[in-house]
């Protein structure tokens, strides 16, 4: 059975990972056959962000791993010590999450630095070629980890499409029900909340994102 | 098209909503063809838990509508202010903040008391005949607020279901791919996370549920 690593950001789409996606990544998983472990880096989030007014919530802090922990049920590991050996593939679900804390691209735009621990596991699996997904904003952590002009999609963003083909990308338009693959590199996007109008929208690209990475993991 | 109100308690299986119950329900819904409203009572949570550790933290708290908006992407309102004729019917999730922040089963048993805005949306409903789903461990907030004898079900928990019957329902017992139907109440059960070993076994019995409850709203 081919185990996936599911890499988390916080817990919420406005600070952390968008926990739709996040939970029908684990769903598509699980119905396709494969199994999952949820892990995520042990740092502070950028900010927290009231959900209900969207606003910056001053003086409180909270730490990535914990409130991942909670959309994994508590069963989830820091992604420090991970054993790359034990995994088939990886997915790293959205949310501002994935651009806040796993990487600080929703701040400093094409400036951006990846977190250390996150960096260092998506280049020890592109380095053991193996397949990686990447959904709605997370995208935004592949050109500086990958080759130049690799694709990528994040919807239909224009800003956000001309940032990351300044970083390198080269990147391609996709519908909500769509992915693009990047054969060479093993890599899977789809734009999920980047465009999606409902949940079941998401569900779509996100389970063919899945099937393909079981898919490529072969 | 039919609209359901889903009724969250916070955001993490510890201490709130059970995240993926939560989100299964909603993809359910919009799957099958209904729209939904998530709502939240606006008060504190009973405590925060730390999901990593599993332990509460101290000094800290969070509003579970606040926290319930995370599930819901910032598209909540509070139950209080529900005018009950825009909905055919309820889905409350379970996690513990059901039986903590909605009510407090969880630390009272049998003599719980159910949180007031939400005793009186269940009430509300109930009076209007309108069909109501109550998965994981919610059933707790059926005795107090439907007719003695009633059928439900929280799977197979000898201790949780004998409270449940010394306050006057009539547990059944159910695997996690099953409903309990109490058609003369329009109310329905699923154990989901009660009994669960995986989040596609979870799915199936929300899947029954939202079903039932979309065929009773008729």
């Amino acid at each position: 059975m081919k185990n996936i690593a599911v890499v988390l950001s916080g817990c919420g789409v406005f600070d952390g990972a968008e926990i739709s996606e996040s939970v029908l990544t684990l769903l598509a998983i699980d119905c396709q056959g494969a199994k999952y472990k949820c892990m995520a880096p042990n740092v502070m989030q950028h900010h927290v962000i009231n959900h209900l007014t969207q606003q910056p919530v001053e003086n409180v802090s909270r730490n990535v791993l914990e409130e991942s922990a909670r959309i994994a049920r508590g069963d989830i590991i820091d992604i420090k010590d991970v054993d790359i050996n034990n995994f088939d593939a990886a997915i790293f679900p959205g949310g501002f999450g994935a651009a806040k804390n796993l990487c600080d691209f929703a701040i400093k735009g094409t400036e951006c630095a990846i977190q250390q621990d996150v960096a260092e596991f998506i280049k020890n699996m592109r380095t053991a070629n193996k397949p990686q997904g990447f959904i709605c904003i997370a995208p935004a952590l592949i050109p500086q980890l990958f080759p130049k002009n690799i694709k990528l999609t994040i919807g239909n963003d224009k800003d956000t499409a001309e940032n990351l083909n300044k970083m390198g990308a080269k990147h391609q338009e996709a519908k909500v029900s769509e992915i693009v693959v990047d054969k060479e590199n093993k890599l899977v996007t789809t734009p999920a909340y980047m465009l999606a109008n409902s949940i079941s929208e998401a569900n779509a690209g996100i389970n063919l994102l899945v099937k393909e990475i079981l898919a490529l993991a072969k």
